[in-house]
């Protein structure tokens, strides 16, 4: 399912979707923009790339990222969770990961986690990738992961209202 | 300038950048964070399509956005002074305008409004342009006029530190 079609599935529903990201860097909401008619179900995002924003701009508890470090799973869902609930969004697709050129936080380059957040805690979903390529490559793949997984938790989920 | 120039700039004087984004969703960030090392200097930022969403994630007085709409230059100018304070960074580069396919607010298809805030009240600026082209076209060219915007105002100023 693309970007354009996950907005369509959300329009039908009547939901709205924000993101979260950090090595995509503004590419996951570029993704959502770029379709036209995108506002009446994309809200915006942050790009929180430095870590410290992580918890500024998206609630990410500061001993979790002091704990496990930025590229975790359990700061990618908190990452979603944030945007959701700053964004006053029913969705919220999030990045974090390692685009390289340099290993980050004990994570090797191509090491990338996206999140979902939705309505209920059961709607709540991870996935870890490794991803190869260069920079370039791990970001648009990083994208393409959100993409899909929040087409996937949509396909399985009925609507929330 | 390219953003990766702009960068360097900002990392020899020890300053720090974030974005604020609106008709761009994401873009300008992107350009920068496709600069590898970019981590040292750009810290993040936010997309705030939704016209709301600028008063609540960038501190745009609601007063401005109700009597002007979100494409209008006072409202790039607050943009960059919000992310600038809500990510703690020296420099602050935003875009908001009508990437079309519709007219927006009484603003025509193109009407862009770049803006820079810095350190001290007088770096900042705003640059109207209207821009030709599709709704892609229009975004590149908001995000390369922001940047452009931003290294003419660095280029003029001297280090605040």
């Amino acid at each position: 399912m693309s970007a354009a079609e996950v907005l369509t599935t959300l329009q039908g529903r009547g939901e709205t979707l924000a993101v979260a990201e950090s090595l995509t860097g503004g590419l996951l909401a570029a993704e959502f923009v770029a379709v036209p008619g995108a506002s009446v179900v994309f809200r915006g995002g942050m790009v929180a790339y430095a870590t410290d924003l992580k918890a500024a701009l998206l609630d990410v508890p500061p001993p979790l990222l002091n704990s496990h470090g930025p590229v975790d799973p359990s700061v990618a869902a908190a990452m979603a969770a944030g945007a959701r609930e700053r964004c006053d969004a029913d969705w919220a697709a999030a990045t974090t990961g390692v685009a390289g050129p340099d290993p980050q936080g004990g994570q090797p380059v191509g090491r990338v986690y996206v999140a979902v957040a939705g309505p209920l805690p059961e709607h709540a979903a991870v996935r870890e990738l490794t991803l190869p390529g260069d920079r370039s490559e791990v970001r648009a793949g990083a994208v393409e992961a959100a993409v899909t997984l929040l087409a996937e938790v949509l396909a399985t989920t009925i609507t929330s209202r």
